[in-house]
């Protein structure tokens, strides 16, 4: 059969592609079409050169492409706070380092923290991400310019910081927020209130009716730790997940962070109301918080993702050692070597990640879907003799092997440049004004 | 006081110095003069710059510079299995894939598997290793022209494999090592009994009698598993550690491999008799063996270095992220976040993991020593805004940040490129290699 070439905007080639599809079919010597900022083909280098007149080539015919990583948990911005203060009991942390330093934030400041997040998140592949911070529309101007989709929340709780006194004004804030990315391709609002610590039950109840009226993903930190039951059991009479699930905020479109201080019957509760986990393997650890119980989640129905929580308690957004970490993390914690395989652990920093966040189409490289996608070198010596490309990337990639990663069809990081925004000029102006921090705090 | 300028080898600038002397020492606007391999001076940039007439010069004023890392367990050729088989029970994994896949090696897959791990290695900043594997002279031949420090065991087992019918042949194969070796500059001998249950009684001891005469390391897998100890009581009537006690294998030249299953007993056991620990926390969670008392080890004062263990139960040789989920699963464990902080994890992975391999001098930059370094590119975002260099590098960094290492003043690996080996033709030779080990297998 002989037809006329089609048109596309692009054509890339890979040397190996894991399309993360239904299948998880890996192609090899493959190829994607890009048009629109969408995937019109997928199929071998051959058929595609042959079927293809394309106005622009991406030769990553030397890498291993992924779909993008989705990051379903962080505080972007807190990039200004990486290394202030490390392997400190979580009270010392909080109340004489990041509190004081959050309290003098300015939305410049947040901005360039968050410009800085996303250049990190590019250069070890992630494409989307979910972030909670202060300053929300200086978060938007940050990721718009960067060009990564997220999921951007406002942040609620009723202690008055350095962007709102009341959670009325949060709430305001939130529904502008809602209302400014309306239609947008890349940006969709979210709501977040802290946590059952920080938020009154009338707040959490008034933050899941805003989600409802406005059709939006609601996002909570619950169970991070066994105290926060505790004291939630003393305060309000039960747990935390049953003390949510009766204020009517556990349902499809709720995504949980951490839910490390679950039992049997919190997942059991989880599971029936179709919310979602946001596993942050590495902050849990580094916070000595305690080992989430993913296996256990996912066993009972859980959508599981993963999150690199901020660079305050990580300190690194990279998804490949994220990863990497999680799947360790759950074969020791259960004694099972076979626990959460090298599969698994990329369906939650992809596929599963993308369902989290209600955004299904992210996290696979389907025909239809976003071109968004990350490429690794496969002749850096740690992916040689690539007998296994998930395993790969699993288990030896430490996420710097990343030489392009692309959103919606655009190119936004390669060989170390960053070509959506001025990097040199974001360093220099988090240099004055982290060092500005430092002297203040 | 005006003299005039000294001459030397080369002239190393740093913009961040972590010399990982006695007093832990960070430079700013560092500079290091090399001579003849060695450090011939330590201080500021401004100071050396006037002080020194270097043949030539290296500009790692954008760098953090650290000491060479020190891997105290791998089994380098072991690249040539990375990802045939993960997520598997031990016994399938050894049985079913690592064993029938060593039945077939020859000399040169080991050669060209070792020369792969050490080009990963140096590209993530590592500079000496202690290996153990099967065709030491092939080893021997690899390491010397990849360019690295390394202690460089003789295997010992009483199971007949690919390289040995014999426990006479593998002891007089130590011997010859030994012989070849003595005096070489870069590379040490020593002798690596595999195990308890792979070596008798009498093999041990041979072992431990040899390393004795010949006054060199002796390293043996012990106590990586709970079972490991069960087994060893039934047959032996002791735990692991006092049987390796009562056959005169415990002094200050023994390095363990693992000891994760320890108790308190245990523990005192290998503090009073000086040996020390090559902890491999990644290979001990992915084969879900357990996790390693480090923190009561250290507290008892023993020694504890890092080690990958090989890339078939890793994947990866890289250090960055072995220091990382060190410090995080001791927090973990613990449930202190302030357990192994950032420094003590820098420490384990250079000047604690050299004490280990009785090579004291390496693991730190000072004058006098040998000039053996790794420098992070200060410009990633991970490493910004760089309040705590030692955080950054065990917190931040992935070991993709390394753009330069040197082994004894000479530049080996830098901005990608080996400087020391054809790379792109050993990635020929190893891909040929592995796909007809992947064909046979
Ligand atoms: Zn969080
Ligand atoms: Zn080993």
């Amino acid at each position: 059969m002989q037809t006329k070439p089609l048109p596309c905007d692009l054509l890339v080639t890979a040397g190996i592609l894991a399309t993360q599809n239904e299948a998880r079919d890996i192609l090899r010597q493959a190829a994607l079409a890009v048009t629109g900022g969408h995937i019109a083909a997928v199929g071998s280098a051959a058929d595609l050169v042959r079927a293809f007149a394309p106005a622009e080539t991406l030769d990553l015919s030397g890498c291993l492409v992924l779909p993008g990583l989705v990051n379903t948990h962080t505080h972007a911005a807190m990039t200004l706070f990486r290394g202030l203060c490390d392997d400190a009991p979580l009270a010392v942390w909080l109340t004489e380092h990041i509190w004081p330093a959050e309290a003098k934030l300015t939305s410049e400041a947040v901005r360039a923290g968050t410009e800085l997040a996303c250049a990190e998140m590019l250069a070890s592949g992630t494409t989307c991400f979910l972030d909670a911070y202060l300053y929300v529309d200086a978060i938007a101007d940050a990721v718009d310019t960067a060009g990564l989709r997220a999921v951007l929340c406002q942040g609620v709780f009723d202690i008055a910081n350095a962007n709102f006194k009341t959670t009325d004004a949060a709430l305001a804030s939130a529904s502008r927020l809602a209302d400014r990315l309306a239609g947008h391709d890349r940006l969709r609002p979210a709501i977040f209130p802290h946590a059952v610590y920080t938020c009154s039950a009338e707040t959490l109840a008034r933050c899941a009716d805003f989600a409802r009226d406005r059709g939006l993903l609601l996002s909570t930190h619950a169970a991070e730790t066994a105290r926060e039951n505790d004291d939630c059991q003393k305060t309000n009479g039960r747990r935390v997940i049953p003390y949510l699930k009766d204020l009517g905020l556990l349902g499809p479109q709720t995504l949980l962070a951490h839910g490390v201080a679950l039992d049997a019957a919190d997942i059991e509760t989880v599971a029936v109301s179709g919310a979602c986990v946001a596993h942050c393997p590495k902050s849990n650890m580094k916070l000595a918080s305690g080992i989430a119980p993913v296996q256990a989640l996912r066993a009972a129905g859980v959508t599981v993702g993963l999150g690199t929580d901020g660079a305050a308690s990580n300190n690194a957004l990279n998804l490949f050692s994220e990863m990497n970490v999680a799947a360790l993390l759950q074969k020791v914690a259960t004694g099972d070597p076979t626990a959460l395989g090298a599969g698994a652990a990329l369906d939650m920093a992809t596929r599963d990640g993308a369902a989290a966040l209600g955004w299904p189409e992210l996290g696979r490289l389907t025909v239809g879907g976003p071109a968004d996608l990350c490429a690794l070198d496969l002749s850096r010596p740690q992916l040689c003799p690539a007998f296994d490309p998930v395993s790969d990337a699993v288990y030896a990639a430490s996420g710097g092997e990343v030489v392009c990663t692309m959103v919606a069809g655009k190119v936004l990081y390669r060989d170390g440049e960053f070509t959506g925004f001025d990097y040199p000029e974001l360093r220099r102006r988090m240099c004055a004004m982290t060092r500005s921090l430092k002297r203040r705090s």
